[in-house]
């Protein structure tokens, strides 16, 4: 199914398209657009089916300028310049020598005649979450969040020429490595055994004969992309002609059935025990006779009645599981991981960020934020909230006002009054569609025109055309 | 099944049963007879089918003498002088007047000229955890706690004449009221709806208004015993011409099939995720669109497959569940809540507390504890050790160095070393037995008796014979 | 001493005088500069002989261009929408309307559309730590807290016309008002009484009615100053036909003998106790019974003799004082609280900022810094490092790490091998000149270019020459 | 000065003393007393003058029975049989051989089989607060420590024939070394240089070539005394024909002036501050030019006047030094230490302990406290209170809720009306007299009575006579 090995594959370029999926309505399709072309030619169904979460997956594009734009040395090199990236919290110096793995961090500011001194000797570089400095990482990663439902975070890597960086490893995330400069010869592994298969934690460093044989090995040159998912063990060495420069997008970090249950078992075993009085009744008055570890070889007939009791009463949870509450608890984590969306100037001139409202020859000008009526408006992206019951109140989460830095800012929240939440819900289920305020269902008109400014102002919401035209 | 009216319902005075429990080889049958003569005439068959857990009994002896030598007034007073009783941790000074319940309790210690002077004046007086301060109370329930497999504790209540003490409110414990002296009105009522039966935690004090008509009605007298089960809402108050003291003994706190589910769900599935790959496969990329409670109703054949996958990997559960363990868990913690076993002469004399080991005219005599092959041993009681694995490790947990005050020791365990284990299920399953050190499954003489030594410098162990005649 | 109404007193606009303090070498004659314009045309010397600390001054300069480019309402209007300004953390909206002070800052981001609906609405706005958004506040105080040796803060404050914001109060700090736009009518009033001259901490709200009568009355204008010590309590409000911007110019905040004190007392009694063997004798064995409170107007022998022990213990805790190494804590402190410096072009230059090292056509290049020991260098300004001797290591404290954020970033310090503590006094004391590396006194020709380079990489030091000509 | 080596030196027995002591009137004179017996036959006057603090003292008096009754081997074994002691916490297991100290405490209880089987192989014994469980011995030092106005502790050893437990070291308490039983070879050797003179603290273990010569060497006999103060190393091992007994009763630990000024300069500091401006003016602004450690050898006349500033400001802290305050917080540590104090039958009579109130014959008894305006009252004891004020309240300290267990209890205290402060200070200095509860100074009848009750009824109180005949 790919190309021959002397046809270019093309595509827009990123700032195309960029500039195109600004233009798509939906965030979630704008998502899956951007992920179809991270992955052309292969098409995200057959990509779905095929390879996630089963096994690695090359792409050789022939074309090495495929996702220009995204990252290059260069930009890597300004950032040190113009921005506060520290040792050890933004950027580690690393070496992989002689099977020895090792990190050269020194500890505060790291400046770019420091840094390049490191890499002239041979260290790799890894930047952590360039989306904090790099304004394109951000745009491209708030928009992929949403095919994921899961964060999508990513690390640079930049290695000289005839090293390796790192130990052979497999991470507990589903890795996309975009190969954005130079090439990399990639060695890939199968997981070790069945209980390495997608597993939750990543792996210690290995040595290299306890991996076995790659399953897969190229050379990434500029232009690639190899997935592959958690588990799969991996090495990437520099050959002696060429540097290095890629991206790894990663997702799919603890996003796993059994993380859903870790949030719903709790739950469903409280209300079981509120609601069903048989999680309430005592245990038999001698269980620890026969029951225990060391009595779990003894042939006793209450034993049976016992274990046959406690499945029973598994089982039953699933009459008492708040399946949806625990994904609200899910989608809330979600929400704190989250990228802040990324406004196209239109989206701007749309939103709160649009009012004119300024201060202008010594007076304020234009502070009104005159949403009426008939103001048609609709949520600025279907990802940025959620509602959830917590407690006896509703909140909305929001990532409007996350920050770029993962985790700088705590989960952000408003308490809403209980009334207003048929209007939210309303204005979800109609995105993409821009609605007339006077159709949020909410009991008064000065209901609906508090509810839209309030979220218009939180930046949640964008209106249909500009509130005051320029 | 009740006697007449006037006749009395005799038995064994407590001095007596206890003597007479000394006889018998097996802890666990110690303890059945002892419940049995608690509730006698009433069988413990009959009781455990009938009542426990589902309704109130009441059994009227017309024998005041019944359960003399337990608790009575005076040794409440004999504490109060020989003892450092305090306000609020060991004794609360409470009234019930005109539905208003306070509590007067001091602060610092409670003597007696200042504790009778609150009675005089009105107030109840409940002594907490009797069995800290009360040898035959102490002995009572550490036989009893075997019984039930859960903590057995205790309070004692003292009323004026004419008064009443405490609000109606219903427990988080089934209780056996024991009337020790004078005589209580007693006004029993059933829980109020479904999910006050068999309650996970104990009532808020209730207005008269709430609580509907009793379901039983009776004037307790000494001698007499009034059981009811969690749940079951009650209040008792002194006639103008009697003064009540009464004990009540409780139990299955926490102790339902919940509370081992509460620690059997985390386990479970920590287990699945580690051995079963569904637990870590990905979730859908698109659930947080179609699940949630907002999405609740939204008509979506997704959900349904969402839903049914989730209760497949709860169902599932059963294949994982360690049952065994987790009753283990809950083991570790009712042998952290036991009181310490209670010794007999004669169980002294063939302890670790018998060996005449002494200093004696300016020297140590009789140190050795001549432990050899032939020695014959049995374990002190069954339900004072446990053998838990933990980590990596073995740990014996064991009661005998527990306080008489409740938790005030850390629970105590021993490092076991892993090829000591069979030797100590073989010592518990051979209970009531004595066996031969030599016949221990060790795997020289040496351990054998290494272990036999070990266990009973811990007071674990007992020998058939005194180990030094005397 | 004041010239005449209507003559505008005239200085270097603030551009112009940045430009030229550029030129001046040593940092501190730098600080000594900016001060002069600011209060000019009073002299430093008559302002602290005559003003600090001891009253207010007003400067009427009748030029409204004075303080020009310092900040603006169109800065504040510009920040908002450039940064991630917080209600609560960066901004204030507050009120002070018949008596009663409001505040009213909502949740979350400060979006100028609703930041000026406050103002609109009569909200008095107060930015805290301009200096994190404001570059040329930064630099501004960035020079300036050099001449007081302590930090140097500031608030701005916009306030609509006919309005106040704040209720009369007195501040813990020496407070220099700059009036950058409008007008604001002043009162400001004496300490209250002796205790709250130049107190330790600021007052509560003031009602008017305990406050007396103002001993400076006055209408601020753009260009002008005001000053007053902490203590002063004072109440600034808009005439009806003005808004009013002023920036607050603060330092001095626990900076007093008492502060060094805190500092120097327990020192110099460890140290007493340590070395003298009178801090170490018992106390009196019956000094219990005729010392406490309670017997301090008892007449007895020898509480005199006992006073006038400790008395003579006090004072010789002089012998003992480790003073100089209590200024170390007071200047580790202060170097916690300063701003990072501000670097001019020509600073960059001769900095490791200035060192070309890049990436740059597929490679790094210029990644050399050929510190030689001809190469000449200096400290990039003198208050940016400090030495400190702690438990068995020196430490050198540094600034240029610091956060434009008050706090943000831990304490920066570099443990320094002993033998290099001569250099960087060296380099201290030669300040501002520049001196060849080789003249550092350092054993080894290596060791002086580590030391050298060392310092320049953490951009510490200059060079006097660009190390690679551009 | 001391008497002939084969004179005996004789005196009350230990139970002879106590009752006699239990005739004194005042606790102070008793505790001096007891002192006097400890020591004689030199007096306290001499000891004081001569050997506290100052050098060892040794008593041999050729009498074994003159410490008979305080403590023995035979009481240390009941103590073991009939007591909860658990090694490490209440019992020491150690030896020294061939310059090596070890610890071999097993956990949990120590029983005496276990613990006489340690011995008979050679290992000390080492029981810490011995208080805790002889009542002689905290009858003893509940005594004795009004003498030293500071807690008086003890430790006993036990320690085999031939053997030694402990490596040569300093305690940082002065230590009274009472011989019980059998015979140890002693070595004392003086401070090793000035700051070893009354330590803070006390020493590690000293190799045997570090501590030079001892300047006192001895076999301590039963019946024999060796004092020695803290800084002074000393090491006691057994001759190879007898085991030895002996308690160290120690006091003084962190009693001296620097600890009295530790608690007075924070509080001298701070009162300065708000009271004198000197203290809350600025520090020059440029001091951090010319001070610091640094700038030490820098002429700079700044320098000079900087310094006597200070020096000045350390001085005039004599006339804000609240010195009586200062005492009270020590004493109030003090009396947190203490014992409780242990009452004679007699005292008890006159006590709260002896009011009548009890539960006889189904009924309370006289319950009355019948404290009239013509009780006779005094204080129980003179160091069993202590008022000190706090915040803005006066609170009383007490030791009689004390525990026998060093710091069991926390700090025991009794919000006091400020009107019965009077009260209080005058049963204080009316004290060892009994006064009549109507010279209390309070304002009404009522509340002298009140006062007088409300100390009795805390057991604070004693009446002259016997508030009911018996």
């Amino acid at each position: 199914s790919s190309p021959g090995p002397q046809e270019p594959i093309t595509g827009p370029s990123l700032h195309g398209l960029l500039q195109e999926l600004g233009q798509v309505q939906h965030s979630r399709q704008r998502a899956a657009k951007l992920f179809e072309w991270l992955i052309a030619p292969i098409s995200p169904q057959q990509f779905f089916e095929q390879s996630w979460e089963k096994k690695p997956l090359l792409i050789q594009r022939h074309n090495p300028g495929y996702y220009q734009g995204l990252f290059s040395t260069a930009t890597f090199d300004a950032i040190l310049r113009d921005n506060d990236v520290q040792f050890g919290v933004n950027l580690d110096v690393t070496s992989y020598v002689d099977g020895t793995r090792e990190t050269h961090n020194p500890a505060g500011r790291a400046l770019p005649a420091v840094v390049w001194d490191f890499y002239r000797n041979g260290c790799s570089l890894r930047m952590l979450n360039p989306q904090a400095f790099s304004t394109t990482v951000w745009h491209f990663l708030s928009i992929l969040q949403e095919q994921f439902g899961s964060m999508a975070g990513a690390n640079t890597y930049l290695t000289p020429a005839g090293t390796q960086g790192f130990a052979p490893h497999y991470d507990d995330i589903e890795a996309f490595v975009i190969q954005l400069e130079g090439k990399k010869h990639w060695r890939v592994y199968g997981p070790r055994n069945d209980t390495e298969v997608l597993p939750q934690f990543s792996s210690c460093n290995f040595a290299q004969e306890v991996i076995g044989e790659p399953i897969l090995e190229t050379i990434l040159e500029a232009g690639d992309l190899l997935y592959f998912p958690r588990g799969f063990i991996h090495q990437g060495d520099c050959l002696p002609d060429a540097h290095s420069l890629h991206i790894t997008v990663s997702s799919y970090q603890r996003n796993s059935w059994g993380d859903l249950l870790e949030k719903l078992l709790p739950a469903a075993l409280q209300m079981a025990i509120e609601e069903d009085v048989e999680y309430r009744q005592g245990l038999p008055i001698d269980y620890l006779e026969y029951m225990g570890v060391l009595n779990s070889d003894v042939v006793d007939s209450r034993r049976g009645a016992f274990i046959e009791r406690v499945q029973n009463l598994i089982k039953k949870l699933v009459d008492y599981a708040p399946i949806d509450a625990a994904v609200d608890q899910k989608a809330k984590l979600f929400l704190h991981d989250c990228l802040p969306p990324m406004l196209t100037e239109h989206e701007r001139a749309l939103s709160i960020h649009g009012v004119p409202a300024r201060w202008e020859d010594g007076d304020v000008r234009d502070a009104d934020i005159p949403i009426k009526k008939g103001t048609q408006v609709r949520l600025l992206r279907q990802g940025i909230i959620r509602l959830c019951n917590e407690g006896n109140g509703v909140l909305l989460y929001y990532t409007t006002e996350n920050s770029r830095v993962y985790h700088k800012e705590e989960p952000k929240y408003l308490e809403i009054d209980p009334e207003f939440t048929d209007g939210i819900e309303f204005l979800l289920s109609s995105y993409p569609k821009y609605v007339c305020v006077e159709t949020l269902p909410c009991d008064a008109l000065d209901d609906k025109i508090s509810l839209a400014t309030f979220l218009f102002e939180k930046g949640l919401l964008i209106t249909k055309k500009p509130l005051v035209p320029i």
